[in-house]
């Protein structure tokens, strides 16, 4: 069914929100970001979506004000992509639905666990709190790979989340020299 | 572009939720669920969406457990959908999307103002809390039109919602005998 990305007549916020973070991929490339991909061909080894859709979401994406782009190579041109403050606002969207899908849509448990990194390493709770210490800041939280994780893939994003990783901490080739 | 709904290889709690809650109009028809819409007619006439991408959004929602299906009328026969439990999970994702969109994709102000309906009528925080009492049941959340509202649609939705209506309470022709 061909679907336009607008929803006209929709004079509502989450429509505003969707026509934005609703296209396929867009939610999933935020994720990475928080995961701490910045890289073009990190998103597209970890994402395996279309080069096209990606270019243009990433694109989007920082034309919205979620992803900042900044040059990290003058020739070839090369850009890596950070959350903005809006962008790192979307966090508890995402964690709340990735916890819901565990709870409602359950596979083999879930893929990433996420706990407090900061001397307690509590599990996070469903408001992404830790039970001990209450709110955490995005850079204490931590990621390991849960028992549903897809233990296959070989891409170095995957690889990378094999241990434990800080979100937002630069992930794969995005910490190394251009 | 032709994209499949599957995300095959994402490894990802957030993946499963997307590829049921990321398809076009589905997180519009959960946010009017809420609202207290329950027939297809009434969905229909809110959302605007094609007649054959509404039908199998609900049918979908149903099979996944966000909505339950109630046959109301047997001839012919009708159904009405209401909100599972799983589905009012999905009320802190739908909400947050929507704040997240008044404070970085601003238009003319939000389109809905949230508040507690018991006594106090403090607008909700970002967390749909309120801010003198704290959490507040789903029933006790009270929707007014805010600045941002499209005051011409003439549907029996947007009718109905001119006026304060508390959240997940029958709405337009849901109440009326069939």
């Amino acid at each position: 069914m061909a679907l336009g990305k607008d929803y006209e007549g929709q004079d509502c916020s989450l429509a505003r929100a969707l026509e934005l973070l609703g296209e396929r991929w867009t939610l999933l490339i935020v994720r990475d970001a928080f995961y701490g991909v910045r890289r073009y061909s990190d998103f597209r080894a970890h994402l395996d979506a279309p080069r096209a859709v990606l270019s243009e979401r990433l694109h989007r994406l920082a034309e919205s004000g979620v992803l900042r782009r900044i040059r990290y190579s003058d020739s070839p041109p090369r850009d890596e992509y950070i959350l903005t403050d809006a962008g790192r606002e979307l966090w508890p969207v995402i964690y709340r639905l990735s916890r819901w899908a565990d709870r409602n849509l359950p596979v083999d448990g879930p893929c990433r666990i996420f706990r407090h990194a900061r001397d307690c390493h509590h599990e996070l709770n469903d408001e992404s709190e830790c039970p001990r210490c209450g709110p955490v800041p995005l850079e204490d939280i931590e990621i390991l790979p849960g028992p549903g994780v897809n233990a296959t893939r070989t891409d170095p994003v995957s690889i990378a989340l094999r241990g434990p990783h800080r979100l937002l901490a630069p992930l794969a080739s995005a910490d190394t020299p251009a």
